[in-house]
C-alpha cells in the first residue's frame, strides 16, 4: 500500500523514450538505460569474469596485479607515453603485463593470472580499443601443452557455467544470451518468449579443442584464424589449370592458384545464385579487384550451360580440377548454384595472417549468410588451436618493428621460445624458418587470445634480441631487468592472454567489442560520451617540461 | 624414485642466498623469491580480493570496468596526462572512476563495483604510490547509511573468511598473517611454530563499527583518522590554566590549549619514563618545536617532586586541571610516570586532517610502543566511521584546488552531497560551514577508504561547481557529460572506495603498501626493478606533436 510518493529527480520532456528509440554514442547513459541488450551484455560480462576467476583460483593461479605505469621497451606495438615531472622521463602504458609476469615466474610464483588493462596506441582499424582487458596468465615448469590444457579447462568450465545460466535468443540473423528464467531448467525448453525469436540452449563444447598448424591454416583456409563454420577447404590447383586460364587471372610468373567452393541452400535456384554472385562481385572492395597478384575469378556451376559454366577453364578444365579435388575441398561434387572462386598469389612461403582468397572466402560466406542463402552450422561455436607459427616475420608484414636492424621482427613478441630442437638450430642457420612454441585460440574466425612458451634462458634471450633482431646497446638495456631475472635460475614457463572483451563479444553474439564495454571509444579513440581525450593546456605541459611542437 | 635429473637453467654463483639475505629493491625478483613474507603477502592479497569480490557479487553489485583513458577534469589531485597523436589532445589517467560510476547509476545499473586501478601524480610523500588499486563501489537509491551498512557486511565477511584461513604470527613488534595449517582449526591453537613467535587468532570484529563526527575526532583525537588503540582523549584546558603557563607555551592571543595524557606500563619506573620522554623530545621533528602556535610542553608525573612535577602550572594548576578532567581524558587519575602534554593552537574552527597535538600524540605513543613501555591494546583492530566532514576546505589546506575562483575547494570532491536540509541552506548562506554526507572508514589510524552520497540533481551540481567553487565556462564544460547524465532523471546514489593496497597492508601487518604490491614504485615514483620511467626520445615526442621545453 502506497502512502506517499516523493519526487527524487525530474525527467526532462525533451528526451524521447520508446522501446525502439535509438540513442547516439554521446548519450551512452541513455543507451545503457534503455537498451536492455547492452545492460544485459554488462551482466553477462561480469558473470563470465567471475566464472573464469573462480576456475583460475581453483587451478592454483594466483591473482597478482602488475604495474601499468611501466617504461617503454621495444616490444612491438605502439605504446602510450605518460610524461613525468622529471624532465625527459616518461612511463609507458604496457600493451600487456608480459615482462612483469615472466619476472613473477623467475620469482618462483608458480602460477599467475590477472584481468589486466592493456593499452595500444595504434590506428584504430577494425574493432580495436586503445585500452582493453585481457585475462593474462603464466605458469612455471609449464610447456605449451600445459597451458593449452589449462585454458581448455577454464573455457570449458566457464562455458558450462554459462549454459547453466543463459540460453540463446535468436532473431534469425544474430543472437543474444538471455538469463534463464526460474522456470527454465537445462532440459526444459518449453517457455516461449513474447516475440517470435527462437530460444535455444547454448550448444555443448568439448575439449580438447582441435589443433592445426599455421601452415595448414594458411594453406587450407587462407587465414591464421580460420572460421571453421565456413565449409570447404581451399585447394591448390595451378597444376590442374590451363596456362591460358592462369594467364587470364594473374600476371605473375608461375603463381600459385587456389580454388574454393561455396554451396548454397538446396532450394536456391541457379538464377538467384548468379544474381547474388554478380551483386557480391560488384560491391567487393577494390583491394580485391586491384590486387597486383590478380583479381578473384568466381564461376557458378550451371548444368544448363556449356561446360556447366566453366568454359573459361578450357574443354578439360573442369574435369582436371575435379580429379585433383581433395574430399575436404568439396570440388569433386558440384551442384547447380555452387560457386568456385579462383585466386592467384605469389609462389613464396606464407607470411602474415591472410591470403587474398582467405579474405574473399570469409567475405563471400558472410554475404551469403546475411542473404539467407547458406545453411548455418549447427555447432555454431568452433574452437581451434593454431600452432607452429613462424618465430619471425619480415618487417613489411608487421605494424611496428621492434627497433632492431634485422629487417624482421618477432611474429608475436621477442620472448617466444623456439618450438623444438630443430627450431633452435634454425635460429642460428635461418631464423625466418624457425617455428615458435606459440598457440592462438580461435573461435569462429576470431582470435580470442594467444600464448607461448617463453625463452627462460638469459643467453638465448640475449641472442634473440641482439644477434637475431639486431637490437643495439641502448635497446638491449631496456630489457636488462628481464635478462637479470632470467639469469637468476628462472624456471621454464609458458602462458597465455585471453582477449576478454572479444571473448565476451563472441559469446554474446555482439558484432563489436563496443557492445560489451560500458564506455567504449570510437574508431578514432574518442570517448564520445565523456569527451576524452581533451585539450591539453600549455600550463599542464609545462609541468612535464614539454611544449607543443612548433610547426615548420 | 628419481631416474634422471635434467638441468633447466643455471643459477649464478654471484647471487648469495641465505635465509637472512637482504636484497635491494633493484632485485625485486630475488626478494619475491627468497622473502617468504613478501610472497605470502601476495597470496594474502589475492585471498582478500577474491573474498571481497564474492561478497560484492552476492550483494548484487555488478563488476563493471570503466575507462582509464579518461580526460582531464578539475576534480582534485593531479592527474597524469597521456598525449595522443591528435595534436593538442591528451587523455588523463583518472584518480578514481568517480564520474563514470555516477553515470552508471544514472544509467539505471543499480549497483556497481570494480577493483579499479587509479592514478595520482603527486609528490610521493608518505606511503603513496602513483598507481594504486581501490575497490570502488556505488549504489542507486542509496544513502550513506546504506553504503556504510554494505561496506560493513563486506569487511565483516572478508574478515571472517580471513579468520578461517589465517592466524597471526607475532614476533613482538610486528605481525604477519600465516596460513592456517591443516591441523589448526579455529578452536585448536595448540600447534607451535618453530620460532619463539607467538601465534594467535585474528581477533573477532563486530559490526556496526562505531561512528564519530569529524568535529569530535578533531577535538578528542586531534586527527580526522583517529587511532582508537591509543588511550585517553585530548582535553581542552585553556580555561583551567594560569595565563603565565599559557604565555610560556604560546605567543598566540587567547589560544586554545589542549592536554593529553599517556600512561606507561605499571612496571616502568619514574627514571625510565623521564629518560624516554627526554630522548623523545630531543629527537622530535623540528616542525613541532618551531610551530608558530608554540612548542609542545610535556610534563611527567613524579610523586617525589614538588607539585608532582607540575610546578610549571603554578601552585593550584594541577588541581584545576584534574578538576576539569573528563573521564576519557584520564587526567583525573595520574600515576608516577604518566606524561601530560600541553599544546596551544589558534582559536578557530578545525580545518584539515590534524592538529599538532594529534600528530604529537601518535608520535609519542608509537615511540613508547617501540620502546616496549605501553600495554598493547588487546582488540588490536579498531574500525571507525568518521562522518559529517565539512563540504569545503580553504584552498591553503588542500593539495591542488579544483581550479575555481572561490578560494576554497571541495574537501573530498565536488560531487559530494550536503548532509541534511540545514546544510543545503548553508550552501547558499555560508558554504564553509556546510557538512557533507561523506564518511571515511578508519582502521587503527589509517584511512582505509571514503565515500559519500552524491549530488544527483543537475541544478544542485551546477550550483556547486559554478556558483560555490567559481568554475568558469571552460571548466564547467569538462563536466557536461556528468551534468547531462544527472539531468536525465538520475536516481539518488552513494558509494565508497576502499583503498585496497592499504587494506591489505593493515590487515597483514605490513608497514608500507610497498610490501603488499608485487612491483611497487619508490617515493620518487621510480620502479627500481624494471627501471621505469624511462627516457623519452624526441622521436617519440614527435608522434604526439610535442617537444622538450627549451630552457630559458
Amino acid at each position: 500500500e502506497i502512502s506517499s510518493i516523493r519526487y527524487l529527480n525530474p525527467f526532462p520532456k525533451d528526451i524521447i523514450v520508446s522501446s525502439d528509440a535509438v540513442f547516439p554514442a554521446e548519450a551512452r547513459h541513455l543507451q545503457l538505460r534503455f537498451h536492455d541488450k547492452l545492460k544485459e551484455a554488462l551482466r553477462f560480462r561480469a558473470f563470465l569474469k567471475s566464472s573464469l576467476s573462480e576456475t583460475m583460483n581453483g587451478l592454483g593461479y594466483l591473482d597478482v596485479e602488475t604495474p601499468t605505469l611501466f617504461k617503454s621497451t621495444s616490444e612491438g606495438a605502439r605504446e602510450f607515453l605518460v610524461p613525468t615531472r622529471r624532465a625527459g622521463y616518461a612511463y609507458a602504458l604496457p600493451q600487456s603485463p608480459q615482462q612483469y609476469k615472466q619476472v613473477l615466474m623467475a620469482s618462483g610464483l608458480g602460477g599467475y593470472y590477472q584481468f589486466a588493462r592493456c593499452y595500444r596506441d595504434e590506428d584504430h582499424r577494425a574493432d580495436r580499443q586503445p585500452e582493453f582487458t585481457q585475462m593474462d596468465l603464466e605458469r612455471s615448469f609449464a610447456t605449451g601443452e600445459t597451458i593449452m590444457g589449462d585454458v581448455e579447462k577454464v573455457v570449458q568450465r566457464a562455458w558450462d557455467a554459462m549454459r547453466g545460466e543463459y540460453v540463446l535468443r535468436d532473431d534469425g540473423t544474430s543472437f543474444t544470451p538471455v538469463k534463464r528464467t526460474a522456470q527454465q531448467s537445462l532440459d526444459d525448453n518449453s517457455s516461449t518468449p513474447a516475440t517470435s525469436d527462437k530460444v535455444s540452449e547454448y550448444p555443448r563444447i568439448s575439449t580438447p579443442f582441435p589443433r592445426m598448424t599455421y601452415e595448414d591454416c594458411m594453406t587450407l583456409y587462407g587465414s591464421d584464424k580460420p572460421d571453421l563454420r565456413i565449409p570447404n577447404t581451399i585447394l591448390r590447383v595451378d597444376e590442374n589449370l590451363s596456362p591460358d586460364f592462369v594467364g587470364m587471372i594473374s600476371h605473375l610468373e608461375s603463381p600459385i592458384v587456389e580454388a574454393w567452393k561455396l554451396s548454397l541452400h538446396e532450394d536456391v535456384d541457379r538464377g538467384e545464385a548468379q544474381n547474388f554472385l554478380r551483386g557480391f562481385m560488384e560491391t567487393l572492395h577494390k583491394s580485391f579487384h586491384q590486387n597486383p597478384d590478380g583479381a578473384p575469378q568466381a564461376l557458378a556451376y550451371d548444368s544448363s550451360k556449356p561446360l556447366q559454366g566453366f568454359s573459361a577453364l578450357g574443354p578439360d578444365g573442369l574435369r582436371a580440377l575435379q580429379e585433383a579435388a581433395t574430399p575436404s575441398s568439396g570440388l569433386s561434387d558440384l551442384q547447380d548454384g555452387d560457386m568456385v572462386v579462383f585466386q592467384a598469389r605469389r609462389n613464396r612461403p606464407h607470411q602474415g595472417g591472410w591470403t587474398k582468397l582467405g579474405e574473399f572466402r570469409v567475405a563471400l560466406y558472410q554475404a551469403a549468410v546475411e542473404a539467407g542463402l547458406v545453411e548455418r552450422d549447427d555447432a555454431r561455436f568452433r574452437f581451434l588451436w593454431v600452432t607452429d607459427f613462424p618465430m619471425f616475420t619480415p618487417d613489411e608484414e608487421v605494424d611496428v618493428g621492434q627497433g632492431g636492424s634485422a629487417g624482421f621482427s618477432a611474429t608475436h613478441h621477442p620472448f617466444t621460445a623456439p618450438l623444438g630442437p630443430e627450431d633452435v638450430d634454425l635460429l642460428f642457420a635461418d631464423p625466418l624458418r624457425a617455428r615458435a612454441d606459440h598457440y592462438d585460440l580461435v573461435l569462429n574466425g576470431v582470435e580470442l587470445g594467444g600464448g607461448s612458451r617463453r625463452i627462460h634462458v638469459a643467453k638465448m634471450q640475449e641472442y634473440v634480441l641482439r644477434d637475431i633482431l639486431g637490437l643495439g646497446d641502448t635497446k638491449m638495456a631496456e630489457f636488462s631487468h628481464l635478462l637479470k631475472a632470467l639469469r637468476a635460475g628462472c624456471p621454464p614457463h609458458a602462458g597465455f592472454a585471453l582477449g576478454f572483451d572479444r571473448f565476451v563479444a563472441v559469446l554474446s553474439g555482439a558484432s563489436s567489442v563496443r557492445d560489451v564495454i560500458a564506455f567504449p571509444k570510437n574508431n578514432k579513440g574518442v570517448d564520445e560520451f565523456a569527451g576524452g581525450p581533451g585539450r591539453i593546456s600549455n600550463e599542464a605541459l609545462e609541468t612535464y617540461h614539454l611544449q607543443f611542437k612548433r610547426r615548420k
